[in-house]
């Protein structure tokens, strides 16, 4: 047993263990009472450790900002960059430094989180520090209970339409957050209906004040998600045009009121625009007017806006062709690049569409120049499996962070990471399920995203690593990575195929249905026919290539040298086409969905291989998600394939069963 | 204005108008206090007709049972069957007698029809009685107020887990039912759930009955759906099974129970076994025993179950191509035949599937000879669209009542009417909303399968004449008429083809969605490839044609012979099949495709042309939903066309646009 499993065992089941003496002496060491929290957690973790303690007992042990020890004990350690830590283990000394208040707080969670790994060794000296600013988790509960896309029960915060929870649970999430770095954390729906317009109201402020105070310790700021038509729908205004001055006077003094209660708030997110939520086009409004008279009201108290760049029309006819969704984005918002105030951040999705299996990146990011901005990605497994089938995330968020937008030097997403990107947020996938994320597997996603937040470089088999060492312990680590990190890759095939987006039971978005959302008002097409399948976002075609930095465009404008993972993202393809392997399109489908399926299989075998190495109630539910997730494998499996079968009258080269 | 459009302004506008005198003279004359409803009905409705009030003034005027009438007035009206009237009107008399006080009622009702169409003339004799005892509406309103597949607003009867009702509301409904002869209602959903679990406990019991006193006078008892498994959900057995003793002994005492508040309820309604509702075979016992358990329970009261025969796998996996959904009221029903109790009527559904739009009539009414049942249909327009799309239902009721089951002579299900079918139950169509059916015009289906419930021997063209006269008077009436008799072959046309079922938006069942439920469980599917399309059902394929007569069979069986609307139902046809018209299937799809859409905007253009004519609230409500279901015919249109087209690669003859 180690940190993260600790964690969850002693925050669910409050078996905490007495403090040893270590843990206490490291305690009278700290001149800093703001460090309590730290301490309390290096207490009760050191108390985990016995054999490090024994190791430990005798050392003279400091814990501290980097200033204070600097000044008050004469150490040498140097500076960090915010947020960031020293942590040094000599043979007399254990050394815990933060370049602040919350960079000791990490130091302290690292350290835990190397001693669980046995790499807390005489001699070791690490300093780290985030890579950027902003690490955002996005809650989307509302405040009646539920939680959109949420697959981990009901929500944290609210019920029947108030404030409702178990402070202690809150800490407990609090410490989870922090321990894997998160700063900020925005509580409610970006959908925001019913009750939750009321949060910016005296009704709910006070309650928001209190959880706000749960959350403080640990060096998260609360933020919430405002509808931009308040001043309207509270029934205090005729408008909530951007450009009249009593919107803005009433966005100043309703910000000044939020403030009074909770002096830290980090700021607004706003879905503005977007599939029916107001914003600022129905009054003839830019998106820069819309966002920047927020801004103004939030700058004096050090607020910020986030504002969603998910615009695009959801009401679209599936006979005009020359619309592209994917475009969306790009259009709305690089005309703009320059015109946002310094206190805004654009939110893009990573991808152009919505949270696909396979999606490119936006071209947005590098793209453009003069705005700060966020990248979003979603922990919660809507389009990925709605924790019941496997997914580990971290291994395409590394890919999308290793993507060159081709855009000057240093252009990666993980080398934009800290300048013009400011932060990665995602959806969270935690809610009242014991185990936080409906399956204990999912965990390593909200893991694994913190750790990218706080360093972009990771890779997802360190990560995966990681986090099963933590979890399981050594023995079963190695086991467990391995199947996270074959997850994804195994999703993929048994999903829409090469890039192909939305073929996905509409509005659930868990199973396969092809045509689910074919003729829908979403944009969302692939327009198979007998011959060919996917769309043409060449210049050819909807010019969506032509977003991208020259050397990117040729790339995904060309078949022969487009990743194949997106090849029907891109190019109308006939199933004819041969790819890369010297086989078809249609074979490579039929291949990769009969594969996909079969890797599932493979991974139940695994886990089952694994019963009495690991706590039978996580074996037990792990098992019962994996069957489930193997009956929408061979769902997914024979769905894709009878449809193109169907459609071609081309049996499997290998003779494997295809449905008629 | 007229009687059934009087009906509507009188009951919602409450504009009363005074009893003339002649109306107060009838009532004079009538004898019988216990009919005291009809001579309501007659004095408000005379009082609107002041011609024949004066043409009427001055004659005898005889309003009683006939037996009364004949002994105490010395008349020589000739005895009707239960249920049945006499008019007569002579130069000195008029008389409405009834065989029994419902008669009377409905006698009432029909002198106002034939009044409101000035068909009382002097000389006139009328006689009639209802070929069939049951005539019965299911209401699908759950406690909470919603109603399953209601398309009329919210529950006339609950709200909230409460019965909550404007009593004059119900009052209003009563008579609007009895005028069209209804005499049975079921008042809760057949799946059973929640709080109507507890409609058969003294906490609901009282209230039920306080609702049943507002039916009686208009000659309807109520009934009740109830879940199986009462005996067990209501925590007092541990079991359902219907052959233990204690159940049955607990069902005895239940409906004791119930009886002591509604001496008169008609019954029970079942839904066992179906679709995830409890039932018999959860114990392992078959449904002629479970019925059999529930009918003894009822018998000393006179009341009767209705067992619904919708009984099927919906669990299937849609790879098994052997198990046909079709099959399955039949291979449940049919070894069952003589098994059942004398008050068990086995509820059928008109087709073998599901309310589609086009669907052969079910087998199990031709081949059930020592069983009673009932017909059912649905009002509501759950697959044919939604109260807002325009679909006259008695066209394709009579032509349901005019199929001939090829079983011995007198076989057509019109000439089975009174003898093994023993009445018509529909799913209600009535909701909160003001006009009683969301679309003004969808009331002639109400009042449609009120009279063929009474005279199944009507033709689709004198119910629409009758309706629209009664509710438009005679200026609109042919126009109106016109319109309600083409629009059932419109929407088939611009639905999905041939017989083909379920080509619709999975759970909404509005819309096209032709690959929505071709995956799933239900049981749904056409499996169209690049070549044909439809299911082989002959005994080729899933035998199922072998469940009618043999000429029956014969018929259905062979694609040349098989009305061209079962076509697809019935076989696997390819789409290069000619059909009757020298076309080829996929020609046809094309064709039926455009002429739907372009019918629809006939409908749009000649009710335009009624502005003026009609009531304007009305003009302009069915106007707005025209213009919807203008909108749902183009959205069938182009999204079948697109479908057939990409799956064939040919082109419309004609050369009309196809989107690809």
């Amino acid at each position: 047993m180690n940190e993260y499993s600790e964690y969850k065992c002693w925050m669910q089941e409050r078996k905490a263990a007495i403090p040893n003496t270590i843990a206490l002496c490291l305690a009278t060491l700290c001149a800093d009472q703001d460090c309590v929290f730290a301490m309390d957690e290096l207490r009760s973790g050191l108390s985990r450790f016995a054999p490090l303690a024994k190791a430990a007992a005798g050392k003279l042990t400091f814990l501290g900002t980097i200033a204070h020890l600097n000044a008050e004990h004469g150490l040498d350690l140097p500076a960090q960059k915010p947020e960031g830590f020293v942590i040094r283990v000599t043979d007399v000394m254990v050394i815990i430094a933060g370049q602040d208040k919350a960079g000791l707080l990490y130091g302290v969670h690292r350290f835990l989180m190397l001693l669980a790994q046995d790499k807390i060794t005489v001699g070791i000296e690490a300093a780290d520090a985030p890579s950027v600013p902003i690490r955002m988790i996005n809650h989307w509960d509302n405040c009646d209970g539920t939680v959109e896309r949420g697959y981990a029960g009901r929500s944290l915060f609210f019920d029947k339409d108030r404030f409702d929870y178990d402070p202690q649970r809150i800490i407990d999430y609090a410490r989870l957050l922090s321990s894997i770095g998160i700063n900020r954390l925005s509580i409610n729906n970006v959908n925001v209906r019913a009750a939750a317009k009321l949060l910016i109201t005296e009704e709910y402020l006070p309650e928001l004040a209190k959880l706000a105070a749960l959350f403080r310790p640990f060096n998260i700021r609360l933020a919430i998600s405002i509808n931009f038509a308040a001043p309207y729908l509270l029934g205090e205004l005729a408008t909530a045009d951007p450009l009249d001055p009593a919107v803005a006077a009433w966005w100043c003094e309703r910000t000044n009121l939020i403030y009074r209660y909770v002096p830290d708030l980090a700021g607004f997110v706003v879905k503005a625009d977007s599939e029916y939520e107001p914003g600022p086009f129905q009054y003839g409004r830019g998106h820069a007017e819309g966002a920047n008279m927020l801004a103004a009201a939030l700058k004096p108290h050090g607020g910020q806006v986030w504002w969603r760049c998910f615009v695009y029309n959801c009401t679209q006819d599936w006979r005009n062709t020359k619309i592209d969704r994917a475009r969306a984005a790009f259009d709305h918002f690089k005309p703009l690049d320059g015109q946002f105030a310094d206190n805004v951040f654009l939110q893009i999705k990573h991808g152009p569409y919505d949270f696909q299996v396979s999606e490119p990146v936006s071209p947005l990011f590098g793209a453009l120049s003069e705005t700060r901005c966020l990248m979003e990605v979603q922990i919660t497994q809507e389009y990925t499996g709605h924790q019941i089938d496997l997914c580990f995330l971290p291994w395409i968020w590394t890919k999308i962070l290793h993507f060159d937008t081709g855009y000057g030097e240093h252009s990666r997403i993980e080398e934009l990471m800290g300048t013009r990107i400011q932060g990665l947020v995602a959806v969270g996938n935690v809610g009242l399920d014991r185990n936080w994320t409906g399956h204990t597997l999912a965990q390593a996603n909200l893991y694994g995203f913190g750790r990218l937040a706080w360093n972009p470089s990771l890779c997802a088999a360190e990560i995966a690593e990681e986090w099963a060492h933590l979890s399981f312990g050594r023995e079963a680590a190695a086991e467990i990575a391995g199947i996270l990190l074959a997850s994804y890759p195994t999703y993929q095939k048994y999903n829409a195929p090469f890039g192909v987006c939305f073929m996905v039971e509409p509005k659930l978005h868990y199973g396969p249905n092809v045509e689910g959302y074919e003729f829908s008002r979403w944009g969302t097409y692939h327009r198979a026919d007998r011959q060919a399948i996917g769309i043409d976002r060449t210049e050819c075609g909807t010019g969506y290539t032509a977003q991208y930095a020259p050397q990117v465009a040729a790339i995904f404008a060309d078949p022969a040298l487009c990743p194949e993972e997106f090849l029907l993202f891109f190019h109308r393809v006939r199933y004819d086409f041969v790819m890369k392997n010297g086989k078809t399109l249609l074979q490579n489908i039929y291949d990769t969905h009969f594969e996909g399926c079969d890797e599932v299989q493979v991974f139940l075998k695994r886990w089952l291989a694994l019963k009495g190495s690991i706590a039978e109630s996580v074996y037990e539910s792990v098992k019962a998600r994996m069957e489930k997730q193997l009956e929408n494998a061979r769902q997914w499996r024979d769905v894709i394939n009878t449809y193109f079968y169907r459609h071609t009258g081309i049996a499997d080269q290998s003779g494997r069963k295809i449905y008629d």
